[in-house]
């Protein structure tokens, strides 16, 4: 036993209690290694009289050092040293060190990635962006620093009315428009708006975050699955769902636009019920290369049964943290007076940028640029293709940032991606968004007899190649080594 | 009957479909006032014939204009142009007039105002801030507009885990922080861990916002009483809780920092049943005026048992949207498993310049700056308030923002908060944070005993007087104006 406590000098005017003054000495004792692990400190009674310090004292810092896991406390023989972690070992090590590595995003393993959901950043126009954040942080002050409106300043809510009014004809107004960092966070947002257990139906195959989302409320869900017009009204109404989330403009990853018939039979299944409501995903309006863009669902919603939901971390850039969504009015009433005490996610210098960006033109023309930009790719993309159509129908390729190929050989789809793979280019099975269920609580039974249906042994195999983020070059020369890899 | 068909010109090669052309021209002139309300349209076989189109073009355009709210379609009798205001006025008006008006964030009427929230901002870097953002900026290409990793970045993690450990003793990996925009986010990501219907336990009385989050999550919540050294064990051994939300370093708004011997305890009681968590909300605690602060709760947690919340919007800047919580291990692989697909809500940008904020040394400069600037004015009120002894007990007076004082003549809260208003002074009641539960569906009854017992007829009035964003002169006048109105 070390000659602890001689060494120890407590100040009663120290400004610390004799208990921390005791704790703290002991523990950088064992800190820097002057106790060993498996050594056996002096009773609390030795210590307490040795000190001439109440033996509350001195058990308030063995009981410390104790829980902080720098010594064991064995009954009957008195207090040990723990191993020289300290506290960093208190029997989790494996799971500590399992947990220690942040899993990161998978980095492209392949040369061409046809990734659908990668977008092309080189055209940002980061020097504006850069000019407009300066000046508005010029005239900042405590103002821009305050906490905004829970739903989100009034000016980006107006503008982004505006925006969504003349490019999507959205009928709504500001006040309508509850801005949050994020899609997922607006869907978190939604589920204390729906309620609990409200049984969900989606599109199958579907937007695969959207349905993970969906599981974590525990919503039951119904996946519907679509013909050539989108989701099949009959089987929506079959399901029992009270909402339905849905991409008519261009489903994911489909492509396909749901027309105007089909758009009316689902505003009139939700019109049917009390408390339906539609979730319109609109993720992906702004680029469109044939035909005139239908308007939004919301823009056809007479009846209050549409929630618009967008975002700007697709048309401008993913680090732009803004998303927003359109809330019918009895939707709006219930987030008021249920939900407006949550505060906004977006700070208000965020919002302020965007909305001069916005505001003044700039996002219009990066917009068009982006266009171009993609217009050009797209059309390369589908001259490349071209010739092929023995082995593969093209669709999805009037809008959006990808395509699909559909096999016509008979072939199935994981050779197709394997090979692809095997010639350094990855392209994305529409496996991946055929969603099945496992292992919910929730009675399933028909959910899952519905995937395995649209699992499909039955349905051809189908690619997903996306193009947005890849150069002129690389999609000629993925396409090449894609046309002799399927050959 | 308006001579409509005459004068549309459908044109084949417009680039618009004919049934666009035909919704759009009919639209414009209902909007115009062309076509007035209640006035009736051709009928879709007749249009049908004088423009050489087919009957589906006519009655998919129709069907838009019904569904938008523009027409009425009246069996047997036809189409027919609704009220002038069309799609704005589908029988919601009163609602929709009403939802309008997004309410503001309540401006204080009062002339001084003591609220226990409001900062002092006057003395935040401003041209720091920009600086660090300006040269962020300068370098920031793609990777700064990318999306980071839903966790938050590596580097500001790292950045917040050093921080912590340094100023609170929290043990923890960087691995185990989770940044989020704001701590309602946080609670809400939390729910999706901990799981659905888990009783809660408060303190009581306790933080009004969190108490609204946790009923948001339908959580069955037991308010727990408080004595002199925070929340009684005993009681919350008895409520069946099985996870309970504490602010173990100074109890808002009572001010009670938790000693030793209870946290012990409360860790004890964590660590009896399988799947306990204390959510340690640290708000508050970088400002302290007497005594040593207490290492946080966490700091003495060997079993993993407390997940640890903070928040940059107080000892920064409201605007900083950013929180950041600590999972024990259990909870962080469960956020790897099943919620870590859900984005960050904080941009890469506001957390690179949090981090050289924080990294580089400004964000401690500045909480000693502000450490003096509130010392001053603590010390301040309380010299105001002294030989006030014989009317109020003050408690809560060594740390945070705001003191309490507790009427020791018999009179209630509301005749002192209405005294003090009449001299167009605003304080706050306690009773407001005693937490009583209405119109809920959960078996409350113990709750509600609880509450009623708590909310107390017995208990003396307590009234909040917050400190943070007055000045010097306003503390000295404001205090004058309630010794006047308290004579």
């Amino acid at each position: 036993m070390k000659e602890l406590p001689i060494r120890i000098r407590l100040e009663k005017e120290s400004g610390k209690t004799l208990y921390e003054q005791l704790y703290e000495y002991i523990r950088e004792e064992i800190r820097t290694g002057s106790l060993l692990p498996d050594e056996r400190l002096p009773s609390a009674r030795f210590l307490s009289d040795s000190l001439q310090v109440s033996r509350t004292t001195v058990d308030m810092a063995y009981g410390q050092l104790v829980a902080e896991g720098y010594l064991t406390a064995k009954p009957k023989s008195g207090y040990f040293v723990n191993a020289t972690e300290g506290q960093y070992n208190t029997g989790m090590t494996a799971e500590r060190e399992k947990a220690r590595q942040v899993p990161k995003e998978e980095e492209s393993a392949f040369r061409y990635d046809f990734s659908p959901t990668a977008i092309d950043m080189t055209h940002f126009p980061y020097a504006t962006w850069k000019k407009i954040t300066k000046n508005i942080l010029v005239d900042a002050k405590s103002r821009m620093f305050a906490l905004g409106e829970p739903q989100g300043d009034e000016e980006l809510r107006t503008t982004i009315c505006r925006y969504l009014h003349g490019s999507r004809g959205v009928n709504c107004e500001p006040a309508q428009i509850v801005i949050g960092a994020g899609n997922d966070f607006l869907l978190l947002l939604l589920e204390k708006l729906l309620g609990r257990h409200v049984p969900v139906a989606m599109e199958n195959p579907t937007y695969t975050r959207a349905y993970r989302i969906f599981r974590s409320f525990a919503y039951p869900i119904s996946l519907i699955p679509m013909d050539e017009k989108g989701i099949c009204i009959d089987r929506l109404r079959e399901s029992g769902a009270q909402v339905a989330y849905v991409m008519p403009s261009r489903q994911y990853p489909t492509g396909i636009s749901m027309p105007i018939g089909r758009r009316m039979e689902l505003l009139g299944w939700a019109a049917e019920a009390e408390g339906r409501y539609l979730i319109e995903d609109d993720y992906d309006s702004e680029f469109r290369y044939k035909g005139r863009p239908l308007p939004s669902l919301q823009a056809s919603d007479s009846q209050g049964r549409v929630i618009y939901l967008g975002t700007f971390s697709k048309a401008i850039a993913p680090a732009i943290r803004v998303s927003y969504m359109v809330l019918p009015y009895p939707l709006l009433e219930k987030y008021r007076s249920e939900c407006s005490f949550i505060s906004s996610t977006v700070s208000r210098i965020d919002q302020t940028i965007l909305n001069e960006f916005i505001r003044d033109g700039y996002f219009e023309r990066y917009l068009n640029k982006m266009r171009k930009v993609y217009r050009t790719k797209h059309d390369l993309l589908l001259g490349e293709v071209r010739g092929w159509e023995k082995d593969f129908a093209v669709s999805g390729e009037n809008a959006g940032l990808h395509i699909l190929l559909t096999d016509k050989r008979g072939r199935d789809e994981e050779s197709l991606v394997r090979a692809a793979q095997k010639a350094d280019v990855r392209v994305y099975g529409m496996s991946a968004f055929r969603m099945t269920v496992t292992g919910s609580t929730e009675k399933l039974t028909n959910e899952v007899k519905i995937a395995e249906e649209r699992k499909g042994k039955n349905s051809p195999a189908t690619v997903i190649l996306g193009y947005g983020s890849l150069s002129e070059t690389e999609i000629r020369e993925g396409i090449e080594r894609l046309k002799k890899a399927w050959r």
